[in-house]
């Protein structure tokens, strides 16, 4: 279990196999985000329709509602969702630091209220591993602490404690058939960078968690955060890049040998209501798709661009139908999913490096909205 | 084209085909309704699934949003909406008529304001005929004068005017490929209801409707007024009761004589979030519901009941997410095609007339919400 195999390589990109008790995952791979144990408005028969392979859920959600132990005593997260593909849950860390106003955190772990009724609860290393053992994903993440990417003494102090949370987590894992993976903090300082990367590949946990990025920092200096981590860490364990991003960050991230992401963005887009299209990010509420019987992309597999017209999801979003975010849901994780097959094809010929220009230029009308269709 | 085959028979009760352009319908049959060109939270493959034949859409609505001729010009609403199987409209005299403080209806026709902007419309039979023209439906309705079940001259009146509008909504009609039903009003008054069945049949159309009921009144009086119009309406042509019903109407119309029907109980009650179960109809937000790890009805073969837990639909539901809506949505159509295809079934064996208390038994703790599950 948790072997990762290298099946090509493409300067730093790499292609491989993650193997998980629920099956094989082929990196680079893109997990759709199922915050609440669904990811919104699709049903597990769409994201097997679009060839999802690995499903992010969220454990500070799960753990204030239904609750860890009810997702326990359901048989564990794959069976209670209906998800029985690979899945990954993160620690709840990111979740508590977001929650600036009415959190506390402290060298033990950190104190907050719920969102949702304002009830006070305590998240540490041993408690949140605890909760994500109930939940049974089989990639799990050590707890940790994000920080303010403009505050440098707290980044430094943030990214210590996260290791001292890192190897608390180890201590505190009993389940086997979980991967435990440590996360990689210091913000934009290559030096806390670098000092991060080499303690959790230390660790030597089977696989290894970049967070704190995306998080305000210009593309820039994701890029060269990325630059001084990935070259410290093992070849032969999986890079997740926490929380990105954007198709334009996914090419980038491959680039420098990440092996794996997750993002709200396409599903969130999806109810605000935009597309991925060829011309750019479409925002289809536009009263100029009101006569447009071309699907959202000519050149996608998904079903709602083999079924519809732009027309018919314009007319669902004006009138107000909850299918329209279904709709442009799957097309959205579709297209970035169809993305990474596509590189891993790129690395498996060898041509990935050559070719991310080209892909980085197709897609780049896509960076934002684009205002006048 | 619009062949009406009677396959069997149960005393009133007839087991049937009829033939549209988009495909033979077996009746009796239960239509969700899919108000503005969709069923609500549903994809064309979900009601493929649970077996739908009949989609009833909303002329009203759709003359509003996005326009009939946006759709005409879209290729109709069939493929508008991507459901290739047939497909009803009604006529707009009922939800004009349900916009009480913002409509005059007068002999020619009825002038109303738009619930979306408040902007002034007009809808004559000859008007509606030429929307429902435009959307494309397999069947579809002459426009119809509905009325306060309480005043007995407003009846009257509304049915006369309901008679020289099914004369006008005929002459109307250009369109060979669709089937016009005529509508039988008349309130809960049996003369009434004899003279307009007499007037409506002598139309001579490839169906008739019955109108004006589920509006108030109560059941005995639903079902005596059935038991006055279905006797004077020809044997050779459908029947379709609208917007009724619950799963007692659905048999209680049957039996005396009834062969389509929609409501779109099943869906709005997969809103709230109310299931049709074997003990009755459950709220699923019942705190009850959260380590409940049955399916809503162990007996069922839809997706939802296949595949989840209540426990997760709890969850859902208390999380506000939308996937709730669409799974319970499977589950109370299918529910109601299922009785259907048994009704079907009983009636070709000859068993119906015998087996209809035990159905309505079975189905009698559903009449209303179980508070108590």
């Amino acid at each position: 279990m948790f072997q990762f195999q290298i099946t090509a390589q493409d300067n730093r990109a790499r292609a491989g196999i993650f193997s998980t008790p629920h099956g094989d995952l082929l990196t680079p791979v893109f997990a759709p985000v199922g915050t609440q144990a669904t990811v919104k408005t699709l049903t597990p028969e769409h994201l097997k329709d679009i060839n999802a392979s690995l499903v992010l859920s969220n454990t500070y959600h799960l753990y204030l509602r239904p609750g860890d132990e009810i997702v326990r005593d359901m048989g564990g997260l794959h069976k209670f969702m209906q998800w029985r593909k690979p899945m990954l849950t993160d620690s709840g860390g990111f979740q508590v630091f977001s929650l600036a106003q009415t959190r506390k955190i402290d060298d033990d772990g950190a104190t907050f209220k719920s969102h949702i009724d304002g009830s006070t609860h305590r998240l540490t290393p041993e408690k949140s591993i605890a909760v994500q053992e109930n939940l049974g994903a089989d990639i799990i993440m050590a707890f940790d602490e994000c920080s303010d990417p403009n505050d440098h003494a707290y980044i430094k102090q943030a990214m210590r404690r996260t290791h001292r949370w890192a190897e608390r987590s180890l201590k505190a894992k009993t389940r086997l058939d979980q991967a435990l993976f440590g996360i990689v903090q210091g913000g934009v300082d290559p030096a806390l960078r670098a000092e991060s990367a080499k303690f959790i590949a230390a660790l030597d946990t089977p696989g290894i968690a970049i967070g704190g990025l995306s998080v305000g920092e210009t593309k820039q200096e994701m890029h060269d955060t990325l630059d001084v981590v990935t070259p410290l860490l093992p070849e032969n364990k999986p890079r997740y890049l926490m929380g990105v991003g954007t198709p334009e960050d996914l090419i980038n991230g491959v680039l420098r040998g990440v092996d794996i992401f997750d993002c709200v963005l396409p599903t969130r887009l999806a109810r605000h209501p935009s597309a991925f299209a060829p011309e750019g990010r479409l925002n289809l509420m536009n009263a100029s798709f009101a006569r447009d019987d071309r699907p959202i992309d000519e050149t996608c597999d998904c079903y709602t661009c083999k079924t519809f017209a732009r027309a018919y999801i314009r007319h669902l979003i004006a009138a107000k139908e909850l299918l329209a975010g279904t709709l442009i849901s799957i097309h959205n994780l579709r297209a970035l999913i169809r993305l990474m097959e596509r590189i891993r094809a790129y690395i498996a010929e060898g041509s990935f490096e050559d070719r991310a220009p080209e892909l980085l230029n197709q897609w780049s009308n896509n960076a934002k909205r684009n205002r006048n269709p």
